[in-house]
């Protein structure tokens, strides 16, 4: 990774010519007009506290049917969330976790980190505003049919002050996923296979509990809620991991689909709450196409600046 | 423009189905999590206040040389910007006026406002996302290279509580243009046909008045500065208008490229300040291709609920 | 009052000892602790807007009752608050009207206002706190009994963009003002003169319109409401201004009970919305007390600077 | 302390009747002005930090000289701002820990305090009024001479989210009392026992080490600094305690001098940062004043309210 860090640098001073120096020095130039800076407002956020910033898809419901999501999971689209994710994830290191679910992702950001200088409205629209491009961008990669108009999205910032309060908010975000999850389930069976009307299936799941849905997606149609996908079933958790890939280790964002609620995720994966060192990824699995892709890009990535390091010599 | 607005509505019942509408209603599903919901903080704007949304490329310098922009200003790139921020005034009807140049967009949103409730964040990451993703969507209708990667935006809210402080806000932004490419312009005809260095161009140029660069352009280089294009001068600023395409009326977002400084702009559109009613579009010259392409889409738009609508019938 | 500025710059020089000036420098002493200090969050108010700060008694039903206040107006419990609000007034010269009424009071801040920096909690707590201390002081002067225990009173701060907005403000404080004393001037008639329970009087009165109640006020009591005290009716406002005393011109605060709701008040009292330069004042009455008061602690101030001028040299 | 309880609840009943009830169902009267109430913003302090309110006294410099207190140090006036402390901790359970030194306060509410929803500028007023007009009903009880005029104080609020930061705070204060207690002592025996000027003593410490400070207070005037008072050198910690007075167990609000610098002071005083219950109040030495001087308060309070239930019965 040192060579990619030695190569960022160089290639940053080669692009920045000095009129782009002296572009830099004079941006705000003095006018009359110039008092008008003074009317922005501080947004520092308070330090030591855990910044959730959590994206959600703007009228996505619309967005979905329009590009023909398959119901009530469409896992090419959840991945398209996941690769701009990962994205976002690459490009700001001190996000130590994300996680998504539906048309929503979380990020992380270590209580410590000065990023941005925690400027609260720096962080949002910086997470945001590379979400949504890297999500434009990464849609290709996944589906078939091209994007129909410009997907947008809003974003939050929350602040949540103990460990506790931050596990307690992704146990909330992944707790929605299973109650909607299971009774969307239930409620596109009922419609794609039992051939019921919107209105007859929602009828028919009104005011059942967890355990009736699960018996009814059982006996009605053979299917053990717990053996279906876990990424629809728990979410995408993203983290930083040391992975080996073609036998050389690397560091990688990777996607996880575990119970984030129970207490044995935070005794696995310490560096979490810890200091943050990411830790090593053990799966037999092999590694997904989300790690593959983004090791591709990085691998572009430092190929291009060396041709161009090698041009400028 | 009342079909296209029924049709829209319709389409939004559309395709909404029950299932949705369930889910909508559940979730934010009840956990003993759901209290971390609570530490999200209001940040609604004070009321009657002008809100200026400004975005800014994320090191713009190095992505406008990966895609080799053309300098000191790339009209096609230019238009990208402003095909971004023209489909971001198309959405939020609330925005009276965009004013753009270099990598940067600004969006003002008229004091009585109430869209999103006025909350800070909501209009800050719609705005950012809605132009971020209109940029990649938009960047092969007048580029002619892909993409390289995900380009990044950062936003920010300003306040204005007078029709003066807004004002100049705006100047300020448009004696930055000028300052800038005045400079931009000469140091760019020194290197690229006069073969200097950046650092002789930057000496040359050091120290020197405004009527100094118009003297060398015109001197040196026969350019009469004021007879250059005058969106690489002056900016370009979008306004909502009443135009006649196809010997039809409409009302669509024009690109102007005028000195807003004056107080002429401000008695030509007297509707920014006013209460707000587009003004009537004249001018001798033909339609900008921005125009048209926003046309197009909304016409494919209609286009296409008109089909569903007949479908589902 | 140039001899009374040179005189407190005087004074505070010789009260700043070089042991204090020591102190300054240090009182923010280093230490491994001190990082706690950048917990801190900046407040800066939005420039070129009204500030306004209005503070409330807490609990004043109880302090009233438990004080013997004269019901429905106590005319020296009232002077207390404006007596209170003219110190406040007299030390922050950027508070260019106060309004009183019942156990609030409201102080208006010129927009251009730079005291201590727009900075919120800092001018919230210097006129909170000096408003208590002062309420706690002056009591003696218009009360017989002694305070039986500590008065307190909350503060907050509402920003007002327009001119228009400040004056609804004041006018809102206004009606207030008139729809509670003609209530409360009806009710206490019926219990303290015609011997009802206050659940009689009060059933007695609901659902009735002013109207209502100016009648009953007249045919049952003989009462012509509007000729009852102004400053039971419209509050308290207190402005800048010179006046004579003494056949010198000097600049006091002045009470006055004055409806601000018309624009009669705005015309003569210009300086309020202009360019701030107190006006004079012009009335056939003699000088309030108050103001008398404020004369006078200003001549003891006076008095104790130059003995300690002359003691010093 | 239940008896209290009731006769607080019962006396509330009493003193509110049924005009004052009409008064608050419409003290924000309907009018077409009252749109500017929405100008006010929310203010809610994130859930689960430490919230401290630190009160400073404006020019206190000044205010000392005028009122002749003891240098280096004057201990009926620290025990007015003591007292001041006390009765704002009496009225907010939800304080529980205040710390003073000099003329500042700190008063530290528990993480889980709901007292007015919060919100900040309720909080930090109404200690900071509670405070002031404490200070000046305090005053006769502790100073010979009158209050020369009503003193200021300014208030902040200031958020820590960890148990760490909190202490550290806290630390920090008392370190700001060593560093500055030690050099004032120090130089006021220069000044007031060696006959230095004010500029020699300055300059006979500049560049001092504590060691050196104390070397200097032992051989030229025979003090060993760490006999000196300790609430001089520790200020004072407000702790509630069960304390026992004449043979009866009460709460009462105790002054403590320690050193909260050390893990010792926690490890005794756990209840501060545990689940909050006052703690046992061991100590041999007599009841400080200011506990008598509080439960005398109660008690008076007790016999009014009982006295008012008796008239009304």
């Amino acid at each position: 990774m040192r060579l990619i860090g030695f190569l960022n640098k160089f290639g940053a001073i080669l692009n920045r010519s000095s009129a782009d120096r002296h572009l830099i020095k004079r941006s705000m130039a003095c006018s009359r007009f110039e008092y008008v800076k003074t009317y922005e407002q501080d947004d520092s956020i308070l330090p030591n506290v855990w910044i959730v910033i959590r994206i959600d898809g703007k009228k996505f419901h619309k967005f979905s049917k329009t590009h023909d999501f398959d119901k009530p999971n469409d896992e090419n689209a959840l991945n398209v969330m996941n690769a701009a994710a990962t994205a976002v994830m690459g490009e700001f290191r001190d996000i130590v976790l994300a996680y998504g679910q539906s048309d929503e992702y979380s990020f992380v950001f270590r209580k410590e980190t000065a990023a941005f200088k925690r400027r609260s409205a720096k962080l949002l629209t910086y997470v945001t505003s590379l979400f949504s491009t890297s999500y434009v961008m990464q849609w290709s990669n996944w589906m078939n049919q091209p994007l129909a108009y410009a997907p947008c999205f809003d974003g939050r910032v929350v602040l949540y002050p103990s460990d506790e309060n931050l596990r307690d908010y992704l146990s909330w975000r992944q707790a929605d996923v299973h109650v909607n999850n299971l009774y969307n389930t239930a409620f596109w069976k009922l419609v794609l296979e039992k051939g019921l009307t919107n209105q007859e299936a929602e009828a028919k799941l009104r005011g059942t509990f967890s355990a009736d849905k699960n018996e009814l997606l059982f006996q009605e149609f053979g299917i053990n809620y717990n053996n279906l996908p876990a990424m629809y079933r728990k979410g995408t958790i993203l983290l930083r991991k040391r992975v080996t890939v073609n036998e050389k280790a690397r560091q990688a964002i990777v996607p996880l689909h575990e119970d984030l609620i129970s207490s044995q995720f935070w005794k696995e994966h310490t560096e979490i709450l810890g200091k943050y060192v990411p830790g090593t990824y053990n799966s037999s699995q092999p590694l997904h196409r989300l790690v593959h892709l983004q090791i591709d890009d990085k691998m572009a990535e430092v190929k291009k600046l060396s041709e161009s390091v090698e041009e400028s010599c």
